[in-house]
C-alpha cells in the first residue's frame, strides 16, 4: 500500500499476510499486530515511549541468560502468563497456577511419605492428600514433581547453600493415588527486581512478593498435566500476588498437630517431637 | 486479590496500581495489559504458542548488539514505528517516515551543491528542494542530515567496503532555505532475514524488501524534526514496503535529463556528461 496512514496501517498489513499461510498463524498474527496497533493509537503512543519499551525489551534482553529468564518474568508480572493458565484450566479438575522460572527437571526419587526437609530447621509440614480423577476414583501410578523455596525463601537454583535438588522431589503414588512427604512450611519471596521488570514493578508502585506455596507437576497416563501450587490460607500476600497465581481452589488451612498425631509408615515417624503443621490437598485431573 | 480468574485478570492487575502514580504511566501500563490479556482471551492463546512468544523475545535477544536491533526491526516490520510516526505526523508539513537503524551521527558537512557519489559508478542523481515552513516561506539555516545505501544495497555501516560516513553527508542551507547535491540513485533493498524477524516475515510469506529512498533528518530552530525519506514512483516496492514507510506525499518522479542541463554552481558541474537523474523535493516543516 503506498499511502499508508495510521487508521489503514492495520489492514495494510493483514493484506500483507498471504493467502496460504497456516490459519493459526494468520489469526495470531492479525489479533496481535490489531491490539498493538490499537494499544498505540487510543495511548497516542509517542516516540519517546516507544524508545522507552525498545529499552525495556533491550535491557530484559542484556540479562537474560539459562538461569535468568526476564522475559517470562515480564509475562508474569503483567498477569499473561495466569492468564494463559487459566484460559486452558478445566473447572472440573484443580486449577492450574504458574509454572515460574525454578522448575528443575531430573529431581530424586522421593518414596510415599518420604522426607524433604533433611537438616533444615522449622517446625515439620506434613502435606498429602489423593491424586483423583474427576469422578473422583484415585489414579493409579501418577507421579507427582514437588518443589518449594527453603526457610530462607531461596529455591535451590537461587542458592549456593544448598545442593542442586534440595527441596525437590520426584514421587510415584501407588494404586490408592494417595502422596504424603514432610517437609518445612514454605515462605513468601519475592521475584527478581534488580532488572527492567523490576523497575517496571518500581514504576508502578507495585511490590515484587509471591505468597509461600507447594509447588507441583502432576502427571498420569491419559490425564492433562496439571502444574500448580498450594497456598496457605494466613499468608500476608494471597490477596495480592505480585504474578496473580492464587486461585480459591488452592487456598488451604495448615493445621497445627501435636507430635503424637504424627502417622505411621513416615519417614519421620517416631522422629516428630514436637508440634507439626499438617495440610491435605486432594489433586483432580482431567483426561486428556 | 485471592481469587483471579480469565475474565478478572485484568482488573486485578489495574487494582495493583498506586493511586500516587504518574498518570501517564499509570494510562499506558493499563492499556499495555489490557490489549495483552485481550489478545490472549481472543485467541484463547495456548501454552505453546506462549512458548514460541518467548522464545521469539529470546531470539532476538541472544542476536542484540550496538550493530543488530532486532526489536526494532520487529517494531518496524510489524507496523508500530511507522504507526507512531504517523500519529505524530502533521497534516500541513512533509509526512515523517521511519527512522531505522542507518542512520550514523557526525556525517561529514556537505556543502551546499556538494557531491555524496565519490567514485561510485552509476548515472548522477541530482537532488535540490526548498525548505519551507507552513506558509511557504524558506527557512535559513535549517540542517539536513542525509543518508543513504550505496549502489550495492548496503549502508556503510553494513559494509566493510565502505567507510563510514560513505553516502552519508550534513548540510547546512542558506537564507534562501535551497538545498542540493549530487550522489547515486539509492536502490531497493532487503531488511535483514538471518534472525527471529526474518522467520516472522517468513511465516507470513512476506518478502523483506524496501524501496529505495533517499534518507533526510531535517532540523531548524523553532521547528519540529523531520525524519523522512524520499521514494521513486517507479519503485517496484512501493506498494509493499514492509516497514510500511511510503505516504504519498513522499513519492517522486526522478526525471532523467541531459548533461547540457546540468546546473552551474555544483561541485560536479562540467563533469556530468552524460544523461543524469534529477528530483525536486521541497521539505515543509512544522513549528514546534
Amino acid at each position: 500500500m503506498r499511502n499508508v496512514t495510521k487508521d489503514n496501517i492495520t489492514d495494510v498489513f493483514k493484506g500483507y499476510l498471504v493467502d496460504d499461510m497456516p490459519p493459526r498463524t494468520r489469526e495470531i498474527m492479525a489479533a496481535l499486530v490489531q491490539h498493538l496497533h490499537d494499544f498505540a493509537r487510543e495511548t497516542n503512543l509517542t516516540h519517546d515511549e516507544w524508545r522507552q519499551g525498545i529499552e525495556f525489551l533491550e535491557g530484559c534482553a542484556a540479562i537474560e541468560s539459562e538461569d535468568r529468564h526476564e522475559f517470562v518474568l515480564a509475562s508474569d508480572v503483567l498477569g499473561l502468563s495466569s492468564l494463559v493458565d487459566m484460559l486452558h484450566s478445566r473447572d472440573d479438575a484443580t486449577s492450574s497456577s504458574v509454572l515460574g522460572p525454578f522448575h528443575v527437571s531430573g529431581a530424586p526419587a522421593l518414596d510415599v511419605g518420604g522426607d524433604m526437609k533433611r537438616n533444615f530447621g522449622g517446625p515439620v509440614l506434613l502435606a498429602e492428600g489423593v491424586i483423583k480423577d474427576t469422578d473422583g476414583n484415585p489414579i493409579a501410578g501418577a507421579e507427582i514433581d514437588i518443589w518449594q523455596t527453603a526457610p530462607n525463601g531461596l529455591y535451590a537454583s537461587q542458592d549456593e547453600e544448598q545442593d542442586t535438588f534440595s527441596f525437590h522431589g520426584l514421587m510415584n503414588v501407588g494404586d490408592d493415588g494417595r502422596y504424603a512427604f514432610t517437609t518445612v512450611k514454605p515462605v513468601e519471596y519475592t521475584v527478581p527486581t534488580d532488572g527492567p521488570v523490576g523497575a517496571i514493578l518500581d514504576a508502578c508502585g507495585r511490590h515484587p512478593w509471591r505468597p509461600s506455596h507447594l509447588h507441583y507437576i502432576v502427571k498420569a497416563p491419559g490425564y492433562r498435566t496439571l502444574v500448580t501450587e498450594i497456598f496457605p490460607d494466613d499468608d500476608p500476600y494471597l490477596d495480592q500476588d505480585t504474578v496473580f497465581g492464587v486461585r480459591n481452589d488452592l487456598v488451604m488451612t495448615y493445621h497445627t498437630k501435636q507430635a503424637a498425631d504424627f502417622p505411621e509408615g513416615m519417614a519421620l515417624s517416631g522422629k516428630v517431637t514436637e508440634s507439626f503443621l499438617s495440610v491435605k490437598f486432594d489433586v483432580v485431573l482431567a483426561k486428556e
